[in-house]
Parts: structure tokens; C-alpha cells; sequence
């Protein structure tokens, strides 16, 4: 966990409000969610002096695509980069962002901005997920602005504007695409065996699976390619290790 | 077909551009597919004086959600309501707006609009797709603007924009989508035979099924309910009726 000073991010507020080349009423937010083991989170930036988390998020700069500010701002804010995000809704409710929290935490600050900075305009969030090994990444060193933490699906803290939503429904479209995403998110070695792909769909989906009728499932789908036995010297029946088939993802 | 005149036309885009309670830079666009028996087809608006064609789209009110906006739009420009809308893209290339189709029809109206005003700037389009059977709205009375027509997905005439890639990605998220949601679609009547679901199938999906390896996979499905037999007093083996099981759909 890193937290910036009060002066830094006194200036980082600053920063931001003053800049003039942002395209208004857009916003982009980032869903990371991670596994490890039987382990499912999600990744929040804690807001100063406040009780209230976000999932990284930001603004899209006039000279750049929707997809590069999304991946801008979360490297940014968490130092992450060539994840695969995968974008899957664009948050328009007239009200989601009336509980301006930007408001709350420039007024804590002392800074004064006019009522009609496009700061306190309506936003339109398009939100993107992705889906890593959280113990790849658990240190944050130069994270920008709050704190950023891992924290369980199932224990979200107080989160602002529509933020918990977002999460809800990142969870719903990965869960949903998870046969064939799988690939791109490039969770498991090259080779693996079918108790490791098993442990990471029951530990994302939040369910139990029998052996054989996972197997036969994942099998099904005709993304994996058997190889070799795998031999680790234990007295156990060796597992054969599988690898996924090169395939084409639609993004 | 229906097209206006061009007075008509001249008042409607004058209309717009003096319009100033629109959220700058959202736009909607909505791609509706339709099919019956064996085509699929789009729905595309062609511009006034021009070989340019469009799906049909608008823009965003301060006082209305994304969602809602979307539905207005798409029933000022068809008469089209009721459809369930899935929204399944955002469209925010930097470049995709460029050649900017706005400017070129008011020229050809003699219409005079300074350089910075609201429609000549970056738009990020949030795109909606649904699926209809055609026949069932093949003529748009009043629709505006433009004569609205559908085309075969294959055989797409110039289009504006980026929206060529729209219909495209719409197509493939159709496809994709089409086992968890075509209950909401309502395309078929409330008991039907395989037959009937097989053929809507391979029009959507653009391939042919063999009769028993349709049925088992649809089956596996555990969407679907079979009813009693149908006759129709015809010689030939009475099929199974089937039913849709009631389901959540995730939107």
C-alpha cells in the first residue's frame, strides 16, 4: 500500500483542474480484478481524508483514442500496463455522478474552482475490465493520489458515484466470456494441467465443479490441446498438462 | 421507403444544430439487425443528396439517461419502440469522426455554422444492436431525415463514419450473444418447433446445422422447455413444440 503525502496530492488536484485538453463528459474506468489460489479481487484507490474507494479511473486527452486513455490512466494511477482491457459498458445514468466526490475533496483541500468547470459536469463512464495474478503486481510504488489495495468481490468498502455497479457488472461480462478470454488474459504457465485451469474458473466463477464433468466441459470447448504426462516424482497418477490452441479473440 | 422533401430536410438539420441541451461529444448509434426466414438484414438511413448511408443515431439530452437517448433516437428516426437495446461497444477512435458528413450536408444546404460549434467536434459513440423480424416493421411512416431502408448484411452500401466497423462488431456480439439472449428479442412465437429456432439460428449465425446436432446442443442449452406435440395434418412426423424456460437476462 502507497499514500502520497498531503502536499503531493494538494498539487496533484491542482494538475488535474487545470488542465484544459481533456474531452468533456467523458470518463474512462478500469475494473482489475485478481485471482491467486481460491482468491478473487478487485483493485481500489482510497480517496484522501475520505471513506469512500474508486476503481481507477480518468479522463480521455483530445489527441488520444478511448482504448490508449484507459490504459493510460491506469497505468497511472497503479503502475500496470500491457494488460488486456477489455472494455464491456458505458455507464449514462443522468444521476450517476450527482454525489460529486471531486467537489468534496477540492473543498477539503482549500481549493476553489468555479461551479461551471467541466470537473463538476455530467460523465459518461466507459468502463473496461481485466483479470490478472494479483501476487504479480501487489506493490503499487508510484501510484498517483490515494492509496491503492486489493480488496475481496465479496467485502467492497463504501465506493463512489456508481463505482460498485461497475464492479457487479465487470464481474457479470467476465464470468460470462471466460471460455474465451481466458487466452488473452494470460493467466496460466504455457503448459498446465486441467486442477490448475480448474482451480482458476471455480475460483472466478465462485463455484464448485466435479472433476470429470469440468473436464469434460473444458474439453468441449475444443480451445485446449492434450500433451505430455506431467511427472513431478510424487506417487500420485501423473495429470497430463494441456496448452490452449492459438485462436482469435474479438476484441 | 420513405424520404422527405427538401425543405423539410433543410428545417430538420437546422433544428439540430440550434438544439444547445445536448451532452457535447455522446453520441448513440443503433444497430438493428433483421431477419426472416433465411436473410439477414440491417437497418441504414441514406443521407439527402449523397451515396452515404448510416445506421441509425443521435445525440444525448442533459436530461436523459445513455439508455433512454438511445431509444428516442432510434424512434425519431424509424418509428421503431419497444426493442430490447443491448449496448455492446463504444466507439472512441480519435480519427472516426474526421470526415465529417455533418459539415458536407450543411454546405449542400447553403447553411452557414461556425467552425467551433458542437457538431463539428470528437464524438465517442456508444453503440446499441437488436434483432427483429422485419417483416414486422418493414415501412417507416414518418421517419426523418433520410429514407430508411434495409440492406443485406453482406452486400453494405457506402457507409459514414465508422460505421461500417459498428455493423460489423454488432454482428459479432449478435452471434455470440444470440443463445443467452434471444428470449429478450422475442422473435418467435410462444411455442415453436425446432425447425423454426434451427432456421432463425442459421440466418443469424450465417451457417448450416445438421437437424440432430442443432437439437442436442440447443437442449443442453437448459433453455428450453418441450411441449406436446404439433400436427398439422400433414403425413409427415408431428415435432415437439418447445417453449422459452423463464431466465434472467443480464443487461
Amino acid at each position: 500500500m502507497t499514500q502520497l503525502d498531503d502536499s503531493k496530492n494538494r498539487q496533484s488536484l491542482l494538475d488535474l483542474i487545470n488542465t484544459t485538453d481533456f474531452v468533456e463528459h467523458i470518463s474512462v474506468d478500469c475494473i482489475i480484478f485478481g485471482f491467486h489460489k481460491d482468491k478473487l479481487k478487485v483493485l481500489l484507490l482510497k480517496y484522501h481524508d475520505l471513506d469512500l474507494y474508486s476503481v481507477p479511473g480518468g479522463f480521455v486527452f483530445n489527441h488520444e483514442d478511448l482504448r490508449q486513455a484507459a490504459a493510460r490512466v491506469l497505468y497511472e494511477r497503479t503502475h500496470l500496463h500491457d494488460l488486456f482491457l477489455d472494455q464491456f459498458h458505458t455507464f449514462g445514468r443522468i444521476d450517476r455522478t450527482e454525489n460529486n466526490v471531486h467537489q468534496i475533496l477540492l473543498q477539503n483541500k482549500g481549493i476553489e474552482v468555479p461551479k461551471d468547470h467541466w470537473i463538476f459536469q455530467r460523465f459518461i463512464s466507459v468502463a473496461y475490465c481485466s483479470l490478472i495474478d494479483y501476487t504479480m503486481s501487489e506493490t503499487f510504488p508510484d501510484a498517483l493520489n490515494e492509496s491503492v489495495e486489493w480488496h475481496d468481490v465479496d467485502k467492497l468498502p463504501n465506493m463512489a458515484f456508481d463505482h460498485e455497479r461497475m464492479i457487479n457488472e465487470g464481474l457479470i461480462h467476465l464470468r460470462k466470456n471466460l471460455d474465451t478470454q481466458l487466452v488473452a488474459y494470460n493467466l496460466l504457465p504455457e503448459k498446465f494441467t486441467m486442477m490448475q485451469l480448474q482451480q482458476l474458473y471455480e475460483t472466478v466463477l465462485g463455484e464448485k465443479f466435479r472433476r470429470n464433468n469440468f473436464q469434460r466441459k473444458m474439453l468441449s470447448l475444443g480451445t485446449l490441446e492434450r500433451l505430455e504426462k506431467f511427472y513431478d516424482g510424487s506417487p500420485n497418477k501423473a495429470p497430463y498438462l494441456y496448452k490452449f490452441l492459438p485462436s482469435e479473440i474479438s476484441v
